[in-house]
């Protein structure tokens, strides 16, 4: 378990480094990362290098046991640096340079960028690979796909194309560029799609954003080998922003060691809806997901951020110490805490730190010493454990980009689709892999593929040995509808999956907001939007039928069984409470302990090893609540109380880490 | 009757076609409209032309019986065209050049469009014109006034008003370009109206959008004598796209032998204000309006429309049939619907078709076959019917624009206040004209003529004469407000119209969403909004009196007897009911028949032959209805069965079209 | 007393001159703004001048006992000045320049505007100083800071921040652009803020807003010299534009005689909220603070404004009358209307005039020439009289626009949070003096200083003299944040201010929406939302504490006795009444008289001299008003009729003025 924050010593006046790392060596801190937008003071002009305030911070931070993680500062390329070759700087898709001045303003594909991106990383790789202090590298700061329409970027995405396609004739019949007279008959006039009109050809846009994601995922390695070269030994890590993103992680992160995730949880919950209460463990189980083992939260919420836009709520009291312990409880070996001090200066201002603008410790501080304390008194008990799960949920940056590209219906939206699974799941403590939908999922009991756009035979090959072998699917409407170069299917929905769903889509209706009723079997009423699949069973059992409008008696919901397993395929996008039903009844179904009833904003998590189970039981919401937990023996990690499981009562951002008397290692170990 | 599809072979393997034509015939297809996009395939690259495939298309329809419409292709550019040519493209208002990709991407103006536009229409009609399956011509599609801004339409509207106003000095003038010092000097100085604002001197934005609207009157008629040159004795039409639209469709469509309309109604009408309801109906009698005479609808609605932005509800069951004869109602003798199968390819992948991707029948296909079987059977009896009304409303595209320019007041919307009145007339069964605002319209008995915010004496003396002569009158508020330049007349309002309106405006007040109260004569309260007009009577008597705020007792609606007729003033903008209560009282005052009560989403039309009268009774609502019919013997053309009238009773999406007994003809002819 | 109308003689007839000239000599007015946008006719072609059409139109005027103040046309580049020498056109913040047509089209520092703008001035200067009934001269119209990105602007900019900071150096560390790499390297590398992020550092922005803001004050003094030159003895002023505004008034007035404002006041105050009706009165105090002493109204609403959108209400019968007096009881010694008659031609054709575009009086009309007979019988009663005031408001354009680079929080709006303080008073009848917080208020019995973000050891001092000596100040949250480069100090808030308010800040949080309770000392509860700071009080006490949340106790209000005097600090954002209730007892601490409770939309005001006192009691609401003032003698110095005070019953748009039997001059005089 690693503890520590993000500083920026160049903001400050060196006469306050000893202070702060004094400071930071009570609170406990060990790690600290920083550089990352230091482009301008490690080269303050073309060529000339000063490493010599970095090299000064460094041995402060290492005078009080604090580690490094230098980031490279490509994010910020200096001012001397665009100004002099302004080919760094990204297009926008009306052609026009974007201008400098604030940062990520960089194009990846640009020579200039690489030229002297490679220098700066070769020159802080070679200085500072050595330190002792320095044990692992950040590769610039929240990569992003960056539509970049520059002249560059067109070559190459031409490049990219002739690569995929190898003929013009392929491209314009797998895009159906023969619509409205798109045919292209020269390489030259094959451009990046600029003027962003959403009229434009699906495929192309569809591949112009996995160019961009490629692009970046490139960059990536490019400063990973560069790194690597110099520092070996020495681990390399990216930090992601949140979801949704057009960027695919899964590519970006193939080069780097883990994964790190910047993690601001909304603070203003106080009128929230349930699925934004969700928003955090979603994107904490994608971020695990990202390398499928454990990862590190590289900025972690400390204040309330803002600054450009409002400022919103301050985190509540017990909130920096729950959401620091919610990110280890989804596999988080190290919390590093954005930020050390609020920026006195620049753009983030408001970006709240742990310590505000004067100083001196407050609030937030001690709830983050209070985390720092029980995190190095848990570190031991935590050492080599990771979350198992029965459940995989199969994610794809992929789908994401085709929904953005055709919206379907009204309010439909596929990581607030996605994230209605994964919450159903979270409300009966049934903990859940969210992995890349192109991995291994053999092994796990039950799988959800939520809306599988796309499709190819690869994908649908794999679901169907999967179920051959025993394991239960859970399908969805939108599903089969197109090839991967985003062009319909031939056949009727869900095309290469209706054999396995056993069921055909007869008709459909993107009914949007327009509420519909839906009568289980057993005569419980659902409700669900967005989108009606009209069903046409073959070989599945219908488990709910339409109760509403036209369609009312049609088949909404069924489930086939195929070989060993069983595949659920349901038709519409029910609601919260709809998808809780059904996802009781398919893990159920499935052979997965799901009888616990966590109330709104519990969330509980369970890290083990092969000696033992850590369980973490977080009230993330504003009122005490109560939670029953299956009656078994808990040591509390936290207090090294003995507690019996059953009734576990938490005030608003309450923690309680429970270990398993039948584990070998306890809290007081 | 002709009964088509809109198809696109080239986006179809030609081993589809056959059998797509086979199942057309099947249908009851005997027209289709096709290769008005598919310019890149007729010449893939410059000066390369490829007939051979559309030769093919064309022969297979034909030998199932099937007779071709051709489209010239100029709504899409190809690739190499506006690559080569950059002239092609539009150029905004902000001096930049749209981008290609879509379609819809050329300026009317370019040379490079003329020329090479020209050489395809050459090449097409040449080599089809004589083929016996092609029965006529579509121009491009959806043609608007594209506000292009190039170096070409700069000179060209240059010119246009060197033409109109002959010396700057005049042009100064009549545009009292003396405000805020917009003098011109030097003809150079004359632009069109770059950066958008809506702060530049509405005298010249007119005349800009009339100048635009000229322009693609232009090009129709550029295409329309090409075509004729090759292909005379062939028809040539064009497919309008909806209203409200700034080009005025009168001139556009000068050139054309008929005019064809591209039909979709909103399918979503679940939370539907009844103004939505009957926009269908309004739009059909604009079309029928554009050449005074019978129509077709090139484009019918097939399926859920949507695919760049979210798709909307598909139609409800029955709807596919109805909306066709509604269309049939309003004087469509032909339907041709968008589109056969839903495209698998591009950007209208989701803007579904009779049938979806995967090309098996389905409701929504059954549900045309059943409309062509009908109108097969019913054909002869609507041959050489059209509607025939006692009620003419003016449309104007030029208050429309005026109107758009200067929005006059919150809510204030020229086609919505426009539409308010059809419906009234519409809800009472009584059919309605909508004519071209400078057409003759002596002859009927009851003019309505709203909003007249531009005036010239033409029209004044046009009005008086029609009233003079006997005829009933409504004039409505913001009416003689500006001469035809966008230039406030000197007079009290209703300036030119007072004299016949027997009463000025004293004072207005443009009240916004604050709604008034009105007390008729009789005591009724009506509701209203928008703007309010104080009058003051001549020689009027009052209808209406305010009977809130402020000017409560003053006079809000009147009537003046003038020679033989009368002339109602409306002074202010009456809601949907007001509307109606009004209308009733002034058709009864006309000598119309206006007894109908229909309930809400109900329509009536008629359309008669000196022989016969057949009444299409239509049920666009999601409830059942039920009809009281004036007490007449009819024959149900569809079921051959006599109905007395009284009450007929319709199923959502019904229809029912009755012969009256004492035409010649019946449905069993 | 002057009363007056906005005229452009060039926009009509001249045979109509005459008789508007009559027209208005009869309605008693005396005084007629115009030129301010006739370059166009003064200098039709460069070089070409023409006055004589001038001369006319002020020959005319003044035969009818009129005089005229002349506007410079510098607002109105003529379009052959823009078309030969497009230096004069602004560049946005794109890089694109402005497209001309409107007006307001001008860059300041553009040479050519500077060159010909001074031919012209000097032009019209020497042709008309000397005119008997020319008595003053308004530069250009409206100024604002113009966002401009020219590369005159940019190098100019450049030369600004040379001379505030002298070196490159003192820039990066004033700035702090160290944060993501914005070090500059060379002065070439700065430009003005392109591309419009907010994310940009916010010490650039503020000090690029403070150029733009001395860049239009510097065009303000460079036009009142060459007036000067030329005609010397004559007044100069200016006619602004209401707030908020990015330019700094006090800095664009230094170089006029006094301060004109124009005033329109919302004419559909039909739902009104409480705060947007005493918009009006701030408006006017704040033009009254502009040079500390009366003011004109230069533009004076006459009828709905709109045009480009729509028309807003009517002004309700009376309020022609009632606005202009209100303007007279906050200070304006002139009230020129605007305009005269409704613009037939022009972007402006709906910004209603006294006369419609008929011409004929009416109801407007009619109030007004009221208002000028009155006005004529009451000027020597005004004369000398104006407002004296116990109570300092300190407005700061600099915090304005610091705030609107940094929002803060939801809902946090510094000039709306600034008039409910205002308006608070207002609501006692007490009236206040709105001063630029750089001037001296030593003298003032209360001082409320709201939101001193920025702050700097002068304003504090100044300050902290002001309660040492017995001054009673009122602070609030959001003060002491930053020093003037916008860089955030390094203290507990409120900084520089912690001192003298006894109290510092130990956390805040930004509520938002989020509405707080708190309860006073007496048990008595108030709202508030915006912004809590939890306060620590040192040597102040406690006068409110929340009562909600988290922060429940914690002291929300707090007062210190300092000096001779006493300062509250206000950590929160309170509620309209909240304001009311606390504003009540700190000016009676202040020993301020405050008993009158003035009902919703009724203000009070008093203008005086040594020898009389002359209070004017509005209705300005829509519904009549009964109005308790202290039991005195008065006269009405419109009626004659002496009035006992007490219960004053006052009609929508009722107007009493009185005079205190005591003073030495009565209405009779």
């Amino acid at each position: 378990m690693n503890v520590g924050v993000d500083y920026y010593p160049e903001h400050w006046d060196v006469s306050l480094w000893e202070q702060d790392a004094r400071q930071m060596q009570d609170a406990g801190i060990t790690l600290v990362r920083l550089a990352e937008f230091a482009w301008s003071r490690l080269e303050p002009t073309e060529g000339n290098f000063d490493f010599e305030w970095l090299d000064q911070a460094i041995a402060v931070l290492a005078r009080h046991g604090i580690e490094v993680v230098i980031g490279t500062p490509t994010a910020t390329p200096p001012v001397w640096l665009t100004h002099n070759y302004p080919d760094v700087l990204p297009v926008d898709n009306k052609g026009n340079a974007i201008f400098a001045g604030v940062r990520l303003h960089r194009c990846y594909n640009s020579p200039s960028l690489r030229k002297f991106g490679e220098r700066i990383i070769e020159q802080i790789t070679r200085r500072d690979a050595s330190h002792p202090a320095v044990i692992g590298w950040q590769t610039d700061n929240e990569l992003a796909a960056n539509d970049c329409h520059c002249e560059n970027c067109t070559r190459l995405f031409r490049g990219w194309l002739q690569k995929k396609y190898e003929s013009l004739e392929t491209l314009n019949h797998e895009w159906g560029t023969v619509v409205w007279s798109g045919e292209y008959s020269d390489w030259e006039q094959v451009k990046t799609p600029l003027g962003g009109s959403p009229h434009l050809n699906p495929s192309f846009l569809l591949d112009f954003r996995r160019f961009s994601s490629n692009a970046v995922a490139d960059f990536n390695r490019f400063q990973a080998a560069l790194i690597r070269k110099n520092s070996s030994g020495k681990f390399v890590t990216h930090n992601l922003w949140g979801y949704p993103v057009t960027a695919d992680y899964y590519d970006m992160f193939d080069s780097m060691d883990f994964a790190s995730v910047d993690y601001y949880p909304a603070t203003d919950f106080l009128d929230d809806s349930k699925s934004k209460m969700y928003h955090g463990a979603l994107t904490l189980d994608l971020a695990r997901g990202v390398k499928r083992q454990n990862f590190w939260v590289m900025e972690q919420l400390s204040g309330t951020p803002g600054c450009w836009y409002p400022m919103s709520r301050t985190p509540f009291p017990g909130m920096i110490r729950a959401y620091a312990w919610q990110s280890v409880s989804r596999g988080a070996d190290a919390i590093v805490q954005f930020r050390w001090r609020s920026a006195r200066i620049g753009a983030e201002q408001f970006w709240h730190g742990l310590l505000d603008h004067h100083g001196q410790p407050g609030r937030r501080f001690e709830e983050f010493v209070q985390f720092s304390r029980e995190a190095r008194k848990l570190a031991p008990l935590l050492e080599d454990t990771t979350l198992k799960h029965d459940v995989a949920m199969l994610f794809s940056h992929e789908q994401l980009n085709a929904f953005q590209i055709q919206p379907q219906a009204d309010g439909f939206d596929y990581l607030g689709n996605f994230k209605r699974f994964h919450s159903a799941f979270l409300r009966m403590g049934v903990g859940v892999d969210v992995i890349n939908w192109r991995e291994d999922f053999r092994g796990y009991k039950l799988v959800v593929a939520p809306m599988l756009y796309l499709i190819d035979d690869a994908i649908a090959g794999k679901l169907k040995g999967y179920v051959e072998n025993g394991g239960t699917l859970v399908l969805t409407t939108r599903s089969g509808v197109k090839n991967m170069n985003n062009v319909c299917l031939p056949d009727r929905l869900p095309n290469l999956l209706t054999d396995l769903a056993g069921v055909y889509v007869d008709e459909y209706d993107p009914v949007g907001k327009d509420v519909q009723n839906l009568i289980l079997a057993t005569g419980e009423g659902l409700a669900s939007s967005q989108w009606c699949d009209l069903l046409t069973p073959l070989t599945a059992e219908t488990l709910a039928t339409y109760a509403s409008e036209y369609f009312a008696g049609e088949a909404a919901v069924t489930r086939n069984a195929f070989g060993h397993g069983a595949v659920y395929y349901i038709g519409t996008v029910l609601d919260e409470r709809g998808s809780q039903v059904l996802m009781k009844r398919v893990a159920g179904d499935a052979g997965i302990d799901c009888e616990l009833e966590l109330p709104d904003g519990v969330e509980v998590a369970i890290r083990s090893s092969e000696e033992r189970r850590v369980v973490f039981v977080l009230n993330l919401s504003r009122e005490p609540k109560e939670v029953s937990l299956p009656a078994r023996n808990y040591v509390s990690a936290l207090s090294d109380r003995r507690i019996l499981g059953e009734s576990l009562k938490l005030e608003p951002g309450g923690v309680e880490i429970l270990v398993e008397v039948n584990s070998t290692v306890t809290a007081s170990a």
